[in-house]
């Protein structure tokens, strides 16, 4: 592979981890807006303050992905717009089509597709050679909640109380999440078509999991994800 | 003073500060969720990255704040939740006073609003005697931007930019400057009305500044609010 700097200063060995890491910083500021967003439409202070944390908590992931690809001891700022920048508004068809007046779908909707996301990242990671896969892959894992995988925590106890409590909003719940994780799975398989370094780290993570790298390692992304989701659902205590 | 516990164990003489910290504590989430709101409607990834910082800075402020009256050592969450419930729903007149459907007026708001509040709690902290005085003066200083007083970094560098390079936006927004720190002097002056405790400090603080305290300190309070209206706008070069 070349070594020529690319425009941007990133060594084009770097690239497809630096782009990773622009999605995954992508994902977790858009994470952070939905959560805060649900938390100002609380029904009460202890959720609203729990919500409010959570965002909080998405935040501080998306800082320390930034960090991987910031300049050692500079401010992270400026990087932080610049990763994210390819990334700017992958998001939409996802929210127009995931879009609900109602509370408890919206969050729903922010766990099952943030979810996906997470884990669509920490599977592409594990693609990612030498130090910078190491590095990443710690951060990804490292800002868990005691209690839970990264993010989920507060999201997850919230729903789960609301749907032990009423036997129709479960049901309702579910359906919505088959909906939400449909979409959540076209949104980063999207990606893949569209972005070939992605891709590649597809296919890297497929074949160090020994694994069909068939088709790119798609089957077995997905397997992996939708296998994720149901023991997501199952810690909702609802139907997959 | 009686030292007999009341019923949520508060010691009677430390109640006053008990009751500031709660409505800083619940002004500070209010401006989380205010800020976080406006960066999922940004303009840009940069400005959406700002105003998520500013937001983020609100919530660690505010849970500083509620450690000033956790139990030693315990978690702080059942205990914000406990010390904002009194405060629970006092922005309602607020917010439906001061809604707008443009996003630098909606962000003034915010700036505004916020600053009055946070002002306002600075003076009737020096009515807080002893240690705990001391301790809440420490905190509601401590977390500022080295660039900006609390919480306003961000907001003041993004409004700034736009109104240096829009005349009319920067004369509709003085404009809508004046609307909003009417209501939030009427916010809380409102608050002393109805909160003998709040009042008590309001007096003792002007009584500590050497000021008239034959109104209770309202004058006193007022005009330093004001003051400090009129430099917050200064910063913003829009007219006060």
């Amino acid at each position: 592979m070349s070594t020529s700097p690319r425009a941007d200063g990133v060594d084009p060995a770097s690239a497809p981890f630096h782009e990773l890491v622009g999605f995954a910083a992508y994902t977790e500021l858009a994470g952070f807006g939905l959560l805060a967003a649900l938390s100002v439409d609380a029904a009460d202070l202890a959720t609203r303050q729990a919500l409010a944390d959570g965002a909080e908590r998405a935040l501080a992931r998306q800082r320390a992905l930034v960090a991987l690809v910031a300049p050692k001891g500079g401010p992270t700022s400026g990087t932080a717009a610049q990763v994210m920048a390819p990334f700017d508004g992958v998001l939409a068809e996802f929210d127009t089509r995931t879009r609900t007046a109602d509370w408890a779908e919206g969050l729903l909707t922010g766990v099952v597709g943030h979810g996906v996301a997470q884990d669509f990242c920490r599977a592409l990671a594990t693609g990612v050679p030498g130090s910078q896969g190491k590095d990443l892959r710690a951060v990804l894992d490292r800002l868990a909640h005691p209690s839970a995988t990264p993010g989920e925590a507060e999201p997850i106890l919230v729903l789960g109380r609301a749907a032990a409590a009423d036997d129709v909003l479960a049901s309702r719940l579910a359906l919505w999440g088959r909906r939400v994780v449909g979409e959540a799975l076209n949104l980063v398989t999207g990606q893949l078509d569209s972005r070939p370094m992605l891709a590649g780290l597809a296919a890297d993570a497929a074949r160090a999991a020994g694994a069909d790298v068939g088709n790119g390692g798609r089957s077995w992304l997905v397997t992996r994800l939708t296998g994720e989701h149901t023991r997501r659902m199952d810690r909702l205590r609802l139907a997959a």
